[in-house]
């Protein structure tokens, strides 16, 4: 069964580089070995006879939340990583742009780590992949797609010496002593795969996020009979994604969205449509090409990602486009509403998309009026309800018709729901299981049906950000937890959530305002007047009671000894924290500032 | 059908007060006129041959939102106010309490305010009744259990002299020239009425919040009979509420979740069980209790609105506790768990609620474990999904079995689906048609709704808050719009969104923080060095480049002349702005400070 794997190595390429033209682009493929290592490691570190060191798993991100996958896998000297995602800020982390696993653990055990393995192109299963990169040179794998969708973001950081590796279901590939094998599964995105890892102790099966779409709309079915296989040949231990463990019975086709779409195509005949969807759902761009076609419309992009997703899946051969299918968006204007597909971004109403600039009458390309049907192909991811319905809102506003999924059947989850758990606990037949990919209730939950399906307590358990469970012919055993949790970037700025007070400042300064109270002190006595300024603080309080606050710093002042700096802005910070307290009952951020002249 | 209203009006009794002891407390029950007025105006000023002032619907709040409600009907020298609701503030208005009509009309207007007609004792519907009494002496009408609510609100706000008017389906109320009848309705609170208005022109019904609940649990069913009659008689404009239009089919009836309770209590034998639920959902309560005592459980209460709302809700007989179904929560620590039932607030993951007290292991009453049953028979409040979930994972973690809506049916909603308001369409057969109580998307859906039942498209429209609509024999006519708007409650302190800057600085300090640069000037001259401070700017900037900043700081001051403050200010901000946007992107509030000594 095994096939030959392909290395892309764009620098510095070792072995003997082929080169090859494809879509303009320079490639630089290498013939790997013939087992499939990509470094000099032995294979065979596995050997009978030899001590071996614990297996363990170390959780770094993607239990207890969801969001920000990420999952080593260590035996001996070799780690090797599963995903690399990235998680969105909420009003928790005011101003943060991205939050992104801790990876200290992997840095300190920089030597040891073989390499990065993707299981799709989601932002939580490769956001933090540049982030990454930028500590530690590890070759990273994945499907096409998924590769095409982490080149996207390295160009964004400037990154042009990544390793990647390009894996194919069928084929396996050797990191450290690891053996790789992946497997085809449905998911809302193409290109998704589960891995089956071999290790000295036994297999690993990592489900990645799947689903079982037995009709899918293009690209392969879930391949349950070498998930079967593999279960018939024994699974050591299983982590299997949780996020939609609470959903009775099964998650609906892909081709349903196209069974309505083509319905809503017909019913909008002369109308301009406009479709909001996800750019990395590639099926659904397919469908929605496909159904533009029949019912003789040309197809326009609107928004960056939808450029450059649809850019990559086409030069993969992942969606195909009949030829004139695409116009260039610029054309529209000269032509009839009712041969206009608008694919757009900004399904989540994000305020600078596609979409929500339409929604404003921002978007210099579309101007939204009565003869317009939007159609909005996706779920608000929870966070964005208020957001998405803003824009559908705005849509009527300017008139529109909008369809949106509380309406019509124009959205399906890629997330099994509990009789596709059982299907794969059933074909796995784990003898360990760990949920991944919840929050706590989802990792619960999914217990609980692993419970039902007859895996005994001790066999499994719910893992937390950091710890690190090792995996023994005995059973699970929890061992020392390592350093693990979030890094909030913030343009330039990267920090550790708990070093830092920024966001504490943050959310206070925004819950209640602040003070700022400005003392100048020369040869030990106070000079001059206080300077005391305001900004969010309770409406007109500041002006209502400016003599008293002044007074309360006066007195503040009075009470020590200024050439004592510390004791002086303690004294202020005191007195006025109290005296607004008591007059409002809100405790602004009071910030005393002494100059020395 | 005319019957005596009762008019409760505690302080300075006008009329012939006849004293009645009820519960303890002293009540004023005043007789009315047989006409049911209220005050001396005449109950005739219809009369024909008289030219008529024209009838207007002035729009305070919640058309293009869901909260807030409040429409204000005008004709001649009267008006009458439906309901005054509140909304809670968002992440978009940051240490905000709460947020509350702007009525700067009716105080302008306040010689014709003749009265405010609440529909029920929710609090997008009596949510403001207090900061609108503080700014106008008005009568309050509603029903037994809706003024009770409200006045634990006037309570907590020590108003004392409210005049409150006890409504009840089948009387009549004169307020000015508006004959007001109030007509039974489910809800998802008990006592909760449509209003059948009738003004010179003719009748206006307005929904309030409804569904058709055939099979209640306590109380009416919702009065068909006479909205039928009321529709014969004519109807010249409804205005009905929205919430659910987007729900295909019925709602629900309240007795499913009796069954689905029933099971569960059945299930949990020998477990503690904790329900957590709307205080205000009295006939939720009432089968929780009922089914407590099937199940030979003893009822404790946790959570002030809790014991608030129940002890109201007994005392005006809208629920029916059988002697000893209740205990002190202190006593559950003495019994085994299967005899226990807790009935919690918490169902949104308020923070300081009962419920999250516990899943914090916070409640000094309740300590949860492994043998706890939490059921949540609530649905998460769009925005509050993360508090909710939050809360359901710490229980778990806890050891709790958690029942939330996912995975029962424990909730069902309070508000008419689509077939519902096709029902109630139907009966009324309005001249005139303006949906109320919904976002945009509701608005327009419902005046779909309305096409497909036949009303012509220039019979509706959709209201925006300040619009007045003049009701016409021709139409349906937008007039000019008055003030109105969002008034925002922090603390003690009161004020109109747009008239701050508070909230704009809030949000900006909490998305980039500040910079406070303090620049001591004497005699014309800058003494001293500058002092530079910053809070939630990116992490470890000014740590990092404290030598460059304070560089770009004293370039600025060099710039300018000290002896102009003004000029000084803004060179230090626009120095320091541009570097840092140069080198970081933010743009964080600056605050220049000179202090004159």
């Amino acid at each position: 069964m095994e096939e030959k794997v392909n290395i892309r190595k764009p620098h510095r390429p070792t072995g003997k580089p082929v080169r090859v033209q494809k879509g303009g682009e320079k490639k630089v493929i290498l013939k790997p070995r013939k087992d499939g290592a990509v470094n000099k490691r032995p294979a065979d570190r596995k050997i009978a006879g030899k001590k071996l060191k614990p297996l363990k798993i170390v959780f770094l991100g993607g239990v207890g939340e969801i969001g920000k996958n990420m999952t080593a896998i260590e035996c001996g000297d070799d780690i090797l990583v599963i995903d690399a995602g990235a998680i969105f800020p909420t009003d928790e982390t005011p101003g943060i742009d991205l939050i992104v696993p801790d990876v200290t653990y992997l840095v300190e055990n920089k030597k040891k780590v073989r390499g990065l393995i993707l299981t799709h192109g989601h932002e939580d299963h490769i956001g933090s992949v540049p982030y990454l990169l930028k500590e530690l040179k590890v070759p990273v794998a994945g499907t096409k797609l998924t590769l095409a969708l982490v080149d996207n973001k390295l160009r964004e950081h400037r990154i042009n010496d990544a390793k990647e590796i390009v894996l194919t279901a069928g084929q396996t590939l050797q990191m450290g002593c690891f053996k790789i094998r992946p497997v085809n599964v449905n998911h809302s995105i193409a290109g998704a795969v589960a891995f089956a890892i071999e290790t000295p102790y036994g297999t690993i099966f990592h489900s990645g996020d799947f689903k079982i779409d037995l009709t899918p709309v293009a690209g392969q079915t879930i391949d349950l009979k070498t998930i079967s296989e593999i279960g018939a040949a024994g699974v050591l231990l299983y982590m299997g994604e949780s996020t939609n463990i609470e959903r009775a019975g099964y998650t609906m086709s892909e081709t349903v969205v196209g069974n309505t779409l083509d319905r809503l195509f017909a019913e909008n005949e002369g109308r301009r449509i406009i479709v909001a969807t996800f750019a990395s759902n590639v099926h659904r761009l397919q469908q929605i090409i496909d159904l533009a076609v029949k019912h003789k419309r040309k197809v326009a992009l609107s928004g960056r990602s939808m450029h450059n997703v649809l850019e990559a899946a086409e030069k993969i051969g992942e969606i195909r486009i009949p030829d004139g299918a695409l116009i260039d968006i610029a054309k529209i204007k000269n032509m009839r509403d009712g041969e206009i597909l608008v694919i757009s971004t900004g399904s989540q109403g994000e305020p600078m998309s596609a979409l929500t600039r339409m929604a404003n009458g921002a978007n210099s390309q579309i101007t939204v009026g009565k003869n317009d049907t939007v159609i909005i192909s996706a779920t608000p991811i929870p966070g964005n309800e208020k957001l998405v319905y803003r824009v559908i809102n705005n849509l009527y506003k300017l008139g529109a018709e909008v369809v949106y999924e509380s309406l019509e059947k124009i959205h399906v989850s890629g997330h099994a729901c509990r009789e596709e758990h059982k299907i794969m606990h059933s074909l796995l037949k784990p003898k360990y299981f760990i949920p991944v990919h919840g929050e706590y209730r989802h990792l619960k939950k999914h217990l609980q049906l692993a419970s039902e399906m007859g895996m005994p307590e001790n066999k499994m358990l719910i893992a937390e950000i950091g710890n690190c469970i090792e995996v023994t012919p005995h059973g699970l055993k929890r061992a020392a937890s390592v350093q693990a949790g979030s890094r909030l970037i913030d343009g330039e700025g990267i920090e550790d959530e708990n070093d830092s007070m920024v966001i504490e400042d943050r959310l206070k300064l925004s819950e209640e305002g602040l003070f700022i109270v400005t003392v100048a002190v020369s040869g030990g006595e106070v000079v001059g007047e206080p300077e005391i300024d305001s900004r969010g603080f309770v409406f007109g309080f500041h002006r209502d009671y400016n003599k008293e606050i002044r007074e309360v710093v006066l007195r503040a002042i009075d009470a020590v000894n200024p050439s004592n700096t510390a004791e002086l802005k303690k004294q202020i910070k005191k007195s006025l924290r109290n005296y607004l307290m008591k007059k409002t009952k809100q405790s602004p951020m009071i910030v005393p500032v002494v100059i020395e002249i």
